[in-house]
């Protein structure tokens, strides 16, 4: 039986016209693009049309925006270590508690070594910022606001620009962890107040390994990595040619797929999880219904553990995720749900769906005829399960 | 006519049996290798794999003693930074003036900022390290030792094990940028004093966008990249899995011909630089003629810019570099020359031909051909040049 794959926010299969473009850049054309010889100069000629892919799909305004990165969490780290470094009179930062561990745990090391002070805002249970708290912590004193897009758990969409905005009336920069955004909603950077956003290059079918720190002209910048030249001397490492040229191919598609991803993709993710919701009881929708991104679904199930879920699915040939890809292996329930104050029970049955174009039909029923049995079999075995819709209700969260 | 290719310490050729061992995961097996589904699981075992042949190749003692790195650029600069926080009662590094940019530039900026006092050591006229000057510069205060196994502009090797001895005495990690000698020299890290080592995979038919760092078991270690508990929480990120598995398939390659890069290649590489000082007046090999990486050789041609031989030599479908490539597009002169105190028009004027295993005879025998045409041409042109084995003798360096 064919696989489904269901887990495109911890990575995606990477486009075979991806590839295909990738290729000539490994063996043939193989040369460093600063090069001045023949086996360099028709690098560099590909290496710029897809800077301009990638500038397409972020609406940028200018060359030279776009630095290349190993990933998205170099590109996070990045943003913000530059930004203490770029305005050494300010030592706040602000974030949330929903961010990646890419900024995360950066951001708890810079707290601990005393080289920032972090305002952690919160969420409501739906994962909307709280924007009250947000006003309060900027002050002339933020060198740095660093807020997702959208999260990649629940999918959950913050409103960034509304965020960068009122950033910038402290004269903070402003940096957005865009990886789960990038390809699946539209943006525009041109007009906004975003001084730096941060992808990555596998979250869209491109490849493992290059992402891109887009960092408007004229907002302040220092390097992370340091030695030759490249990326204009704010990037030093021999270019990921093939890779780059794979994220320009893969930024062309995803601005094609654009639409479909809000129709298409966004229909099957509906189905999917009214489906779900119809079929099994005592489950609910973690995220904003309102804001979210179109290929995201993220359902607690009650008095389950996720993993054994997972198991099941795994079997049955379906790949799903609980929590963060990073963080599975752990059982430690996600620090999304907690600060979303998810009761214990749901969100350590929390699963996320993830779908992409590559997925169809097929693969949404596979899960709808596949789900029902699991959960009946795992809470057959549950100690918190009375067989109902009441079931366990006065368990209590366990939460420190 | 079939291009030819003497630029590997540029970068290489990826080796299409490196292309093909990546290609499955790239749209099939493409999930995380942390992932607990099936699309990550077979993943998980590749790069498994590939860990072990890279250890065969450096010939380490454990597991776990790899961080893959985005590069060698990263790798050196994780190194540099880790042992400045690691060691925080040391604040002086040790390193050469003929290093990489991807040390010394970080170094100079750790100067910059106060963050830690750097010690330059020189080098004689044939890239030797000042042994005395060393032995002076050691001292408790030092954090780390940061030197290079082989130059990338003259190939010339340093004496790293013993280098690496008299670092211990005193205290201070050791780390070496590897990156020109892996694949080129037999290394074997388990019984040396080598506490980190880098190398890029780009440098031996593996991927640009990959490299490694070795840290030996026990050595004191901060990770730059922070987010996931990707690499054991040694670098966040997700990982590289195609290009991790491309660089084990390099790194058993690189094994397999080791002793060809010891015989066929440096015979190809001493019949290019015989045959080029026996054609051609007034040029000298730049380097350490009885310690020297078997594929490189560098040669000055006085009173002629090395920028005008390129060009004429990219003409004739040749390539070869001057200075290193990162460096190349500025007219600077190399800082590896200028260390050795090379007069000024003999390292304006002086080309680096490195092989690789792709290279065949007839590559020599185009190169041969070539060259002294062009530098018949080019110096017909020169003001310094006399036309005869005097010719310019009174020219005086500039250096400052
Ligand atoms: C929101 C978000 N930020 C950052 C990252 C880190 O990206 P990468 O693993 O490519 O470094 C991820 C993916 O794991 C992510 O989902
Ligand atoms: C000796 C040496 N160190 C470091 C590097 C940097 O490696 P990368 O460009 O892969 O980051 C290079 C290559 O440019 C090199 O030759």
């Amino acid at each position: 039986m064919k696989p489904v794959y269901l887990d495109n926010n911890a990575t995606t299969r990477v486009d075979p016209e991806v590839v295909s473009a990738m290729l000539p850049f490994f063996s043939e054309q193989f040369g460093n693009p600063s090069s001045i010889h023949s086996f360099g100069a028709s690098v560099g000629a590909a290496v710029k049309t897809a800077r301009g892919q990638l500038q397409a799909l972020l609406g940028t305004a200018h060359d030279h925006e776009i630095i290349y990165t190993s990933g998205g969490t170099e590109a996070d780290n990045t943003a913000i270590l530059s930004a203490l470094e770029s305005l050494p009179d300010r030592n706040e930062i602000v974030t949330s508690k929903v961010e990646h561990p890419a900024v995360l745990s950066l951001c708890q090391h810079l707290e601990k070594t005393g080289r920032a002070k972090v305002h952690y805002i919160g969420v409501d249970s739906l994962g909307r910022i709280d924007i009250e708290a947000y006003r309060a912590a900027l002050s002339d004193k933020v060198a740095l606001v660093t807020l997702m897009w959208a999260n990649n758990e629940t999918g959950t969409i913050f409103p960034i620009e509304g965020l960068a905005d009122l950033a910038k009336e402290h004269g903070a920069l402003f940096h957005t962890d865009a990886v789960q955004a990038v390809g699946k909603v539209p943006i525009s950077l041109k007009d906004s107040s975003i001084d730096m956003l941060s992808l990555s290059g596998h979250k869209l079918h491109a490849p493992k390994g290059i992402g891109a720190l887009y960092v408007k002209r004229g907002a302040r910048f220092k390097p992370l990595l340091r030695g030759g030249h490249q990326e204009r001397g704010r990037r030093a490492g021999t270019e990921n040619t093939p890779a780059i040229i794979g994220l320009g191919k893969a930024a062309e598609l995803a601005l094609a797929h654009m639409s479909e991803e809000q129709t298409r993709v966004k229909a099957l993710r509906d189905r999917l999880e009214g489906g779900l919701l119809q079929r099994i009881p005592n489950c609910f929708v973690n995220g904003d219904l309102h804001d979210r991104l179109p290929n995201t679904c993220n359902i607690a199930f009650e008095y389950v553990e996720g993993e054994g879920i997972l198991l099941h699915l795994t079997r049955a040939g379906i790949a799903a995720s609980s929590g963060s890809a990073c963080t599975s292996g752990s059982l430690e329930p996600s620090h999304v749900l907690r600060a979303m104050n998810i009761p214990f029970t749901a969100a350590h049955g929390s699963i996320r769906f993830s779908l992409s174009r590559d997925n169809v039909d097929e693969d949404v029923d596979r899960v709808l005829e596949t789900m029902p049995g699991i959960l009946e079999k795992l809470r057959a075995l549950s100690p918190f399960w009375t067989g109902d819709d009441k079931g366990g209700k006065e368990f209590k969260p366990v939460y420190a």
